[in-house]
């Protein structure tokens, strides 16, 4: 993962048997939802802005781009290391790299980028990230 | 639950962020992902003939038939104790009672009852449950 | 089914390969949400009175039980038929009886039953299901 | 979407409830579950050479890297038209473009690459695509 100015967090995930697919290991898209899991503890517990704050406040994070590297499957039984960072935070939204690590192999199973907009939970429109959300968000 | 002469045990699972719908709630559908994910641990784990196990015998569960009662929503970020125990064991397959209790209320989330059949692999075929499989069941 | 005053619906839907599991057939707890696929389309088609339409009037249906069977697989690639009917519909709720058939060998899959109650959207409590609304599924 | 030596194929399909996350959109992981359908689809309808004939023959297609832009939400209800591409093949695999537009609006909903590999799926390794292969999806 790159190194920079923002600090990586993890979190811990054990693959659940309804991840598996066809070829008996995880399906392609379960890694998106692994990553919002990470990102969605990691909300709380570092940053001090859950995700229900943003939802009391009124906003939600949406997702508009990401890019996925898949490197080595995980399997049945699997647990993994979730690493996540901010590469880059603005009033327009944040881009976060992340890396998920197989912790049987220590190997890295997949990583890549996501790109986030904030919107507004009653337009649905995205709308600014506020200096205090960018301040609570830049550690 | 009903006691038996059957062990109930117990796995602990949080709510994946995915596993929302527009409910802002747990989906129906992702219960019966939870309880496959606490007898997948609790076999490995309890039982010791784990699903692994049974994937080399050839061997793989299936289920058959299910009855659920969705008692309390489950909610984003939540946490759940799954309680599972044998009702029924035969060599025709077993019936499985579970119990999902928030963790946060200590309250009931959802319980009811899992029918399993043993299916060869190869022949994706019902099979019968052997003796030594029931023995190692039958705790 | 069982044959009673209420109409009998029937949508076709398609296997995703992402319900797929690890003994390559449909994972089990997708047929619950093939069933809620077919009750969507057929509110909107055969009853005149959609989800949406609900969703407008600040109300929505959850599941409060299944009993379902799982009768025969579906594979990849296979298509169903998604029959589906009202058992029984009071002020407190309804029950829907469903039959999932395999267009490919015209055998049952799956069958079973669901059973809903009403919820006011902003208390995510149950409530009465009006006059208006049993008559409109009375059909 | 790039016009190149390659075809360009459509298949169409609806946003099932269950796809629906706590935004009331579909979930942003469910994309790519779309994009496999249609590639699916079309492996049999247009390419002559499907899923299954690969399977058949011990070989299954997996996702190596995804490349996704979310455009504009895809909403309960809605319909999709998902046309996808092939932008370049070879013994080493073969990158296809997707654009996923909304039935209704036609407007882009989502659009990207997703990179494949070819695997062997007795060893699980990655092998190389034949020329009979690389034939029938040069179309």
């Amino acid at each position: 993962m790159e190194k920079n100015q923002y600090s990586i967090f993890e979190s811990e995930l054990a693959v659940r048997p309804d991840d598996i697919d066809m070829f008996n290991h995880v399906h392609n898209s379960k890694y998106l939802d692994y990553v919002l899991a990470a990102r969605y503890e990691q909300m709380d517990k570092h940053y001090g802005m859950s995700w229900e704050k943003f939802t009391e406040l009124g906003y939600g994070w949406v997702v508009t781009k990401v890019s996925i590297h898949f490197k080595r499957p995980l399997l049945m039984g699997d647990a993994m290391l979730i690493k996540t960072g901010i590469l880059e935070m603005s009033e327009k939204g944040c881009t976060v790299q992340f890396e998920i690590t197989n912790k049987k192999t220590g190997k890295i199973a997949s990583d890549g980028t996501f790109e986030y907009t904030m919107i507004d939970l009653h337009t649905k429109r995205a709308c600014k990230v506020t200096d205090e959300m960018i301040k609570a968000y830049s550690i």
